[in-house]
């Protein structure tokens, strides 16, 4: 077996194809010394260079012009860390149609256009490897598809969102406030400016659907995934779930119900001695249960410059590997099937226990008659907290805990609930893990 | 790339043995879906068939004769699930000799025998896999050689023995002593009649030196990994460490130290905050900090006939692919150079933290002594414990934690302190995470 070197060009020098660069010279000895082969950058392409300070580009060649890779026979592998839909979409259809392989970290990418990415990658005979996309740094999409191979997925709970999970931890272990803890994580890095995507579930499930696409081996309409924020979510809840034994962390979920797939993003409560609950601050954790593995778990950084190189490069290096075991012919690993869909379990037929926080005022008979309204939509209560101490308004906080019930009698439930002229609107229903 | 039929032939038909051949029947379909291949288990050889019963195996050759495997050479991929060093060495020996890529889950045989195993792989250009040597069906193999390719791992923490967690486990949620935790292990058949290898360590020690290999790209000497088992931690000291904010566990640690390797497997006290604290009963999990990556756990069931046979189909599904790919030539992957050995640093230049419990008399002046003995090594005490309660023989136990202390002032001081004729024999040293 010779040595061989493989040619990439990276499309964006932001933070995180800064990071592949530092990553394929800091390392060089060790990816050669580990694969027999060596990988030689030989083009990079941006048009701003801010993040790429301080890095030696001596022996590459750089420029604004995408054409500098995409039109290079001599590369095999193109890098997109780009980020976003456009143009981002548009190179990597194009390097795949040159019958280029492609390597990105870019979740929303493959989240959102997987379907026509995957199409093109196949019909081309090459490969699109995407394992930053989910969980930075931990080798899941590995894992899952290399790893547990032989296994059927039956479910997968991630924290998938360090930004919601460093949020959440520090309401819960500094006893912050939402808007306290969400300024905190900007000051640090941990969240962007407008931190939508992150707080609002976005980011989560586009990482949600990348994975359930692996499990299944098909494709997952986004737009159908049922997907809540953490920004409902108040100290007060925090507290009230940790005194009956519970911490609130934002989980994506995948379930095979039946042939179906049961998939959403919402904060969720996880007893306290789950080792899920124990994934704090801004680190990321991916539970899975297979039918012969069990019970797994992966955890580890789910972003920053180096952890999402390191992912990067793992997939540069797996490429290269069957590269050169093909002797430089091209191949495709078909793990995702384009033509098919996952079949999805509509939220109304699902089944969960409930936490439900209300502010009632403090009159006699309204716990009689929410429990009436959840006893009538056949849900029965677990537990019940109610406390003494008023709040402003006259109205006081009642946390209600529910044995399993279906979605959609919940949803009848709550649509009564909330017409009830001693309820104020800033009702909370969570789910429970 | 056409459809290709792999020919698997199995020596060992007993507990793993028999969890392949089920998961390769119930789940030929996913696995030919998801690699594009179909796996023909040809033959299976054994003398003792106890463990298979109820397996059909219409269309499988079965003997006693490994011959009919080792002389097939149809056969592409032998699974080796005897178990333990003979015959089991000369079988693979034999398989690798003959061009057959060889799938393991022998921890012991790839620890004790892995230099020659590596060399006999190698110099006939084939490969030997051992994915559920070490965690069973966690693939922490895969993780480290594959996901983790572009880092140095700076160091690995593991939970690698599933035996001496669970009685940890119990002593520690439970309140049993050792014996009472160590019979309802062997009850619930996660302790051997025969626990020695996994109580002493060696069970773990065998784990530890794979992993290091892993990492280094070298072959370990196990003799020369320090090995302390759990045999001298009694309830108390669980307890105490409680008490102190600790949880007692075995770990198995590799640390790179400047370009020297520190290898032990000891029982040692981790923060309870820390995620490998709360890996509990028979879970396995390892904790490793990679360069890039940053610090990364893999949680799972470490044993058991169907994670195991998960494991051992996933290397099963790698060889294939690269067969595959190479149009049935043979490969070899070269992870570790068994002509280059590890580098071991010697445990007395180790620096830890340490946990000291001494059983000593009632009288004045001991602690002062004891103190003062620590002082004149130059090791500086963090927390004391004594308590008033009387204990049998007029002792009572003295908890000591340490600061940063060498190993081998640590050694010199409790040379001293042993002698002293207040101290009870029993005394116990134990090392902090």
């Amino acid at each position: 077996m010779l040595n061989h070197t493989v040619k990439i060009g990276i499309l964006g020098a932001g933070t995180v194809g800064s990071g592949v660069i530092r990553l394929l010279r800091d390392q060089a000895d060790l990816l050669m010394q580990r694969s027999a082969l060596s990988y030689q950058l030989k083009s990079v392409v941006d048009v701003n260079w801010s993040k790429a300070q301080g890095i030696d580009f001596e022996g590459i060649t750089t420029g604004s012009d995408p054409a500098l890779i995409l039109d290079d026979p001599e590369i095999d592998i193109v890098v997109e860390t780009i980020g976003g839909l456009e143009p981002a979409a548009t190179f990597v259809l194009a390097a795949l149609s040159r019958r280029k392989h492609v390597v990105t970290a870019n979740k929303a990418l493959v989240a959102i256009r997987g379907r026509e990415l995957f199409r093109q990658a196949q019909s081309n005979g090459v490969d699109l490897m995407f394992e930053a996309s989910v969980g930075g740094g931990i080798p899941i999409i590995k894992g899952l598809r290399e790893g547990l191979v032989a296994n059927r997925i039956a479910s997968i709970f991630g924290i998938l969102n360090g930004t919601t999970n460093y949020i959440l931890t520090r309401m819960s272990l500094d006893g912050m406030d939402f808007d306290g803890a969400l300024s905190q994580a900007q000051r640090l890095g941990f969240a962007e400016k407008d931190p939508t995507l992150d707080i609002g579930g976005g980011d989560a499930s586009h990482k949600l659907a990348i994975l359930a696409s692996i499990a299944s081996s098909a494709t997952v309409d986004l737009s159908r995934i049922h997907v809540e924020g953490i920004m409902g979510v108040a100290k007060l809840d925090v507290d009230f779930a940790r005194s009956l034994g519970y911490v609130i962390k934002l989980l994506a979920i995948c379930r095979q119900v039946e042939g179906k797939y049961d998939l959403r993003v919402h904060p969720t409560l996880i007893p306290q001695q789950h080792l899920l609950a124990a994934v704090n601050d801004e680190q990321n954790a991916i539970f899975v249960r297979g039918d012969f593995v069990g019970d797994m778990m992966f955890y580890g950084p789910g972003a920053g410059e180096r952890p999402t190189a390191s992912a990067i490069v793992s997939d540069i290096v797996d490429l290269s590997r069957d590269l050169l075991l093909n002797e430089g012919e091209r191949f495709c690993r078909r793990t995702i099937d384009p033509e098919a869909e996952v079949s999805l379990l509509p939220l109304s037929e699902v089944v969960n226990r409930y936490y439900l926080r209300f502010y009632t005022l403090d009159a006699p008979g309204i716990l009689a008659k929410i429990a009436g309204t959840l006893a009538d939509n056949s849900i029965s209560i677990s537990s019940v907290v109610q406390l003494e101490k008023h709040e402003r308004d006259n109205y006081v906080p009642l946390v209600i805990l529910t044995h399993q019930a279906l979605e959609k009698s919940m949803e009848n439930a709550l649509k009564t609930i909330r017409a009830y002229d001693f309820i104020r609107e800033d009702m909370l229903r969570l789910r429970l893990f």
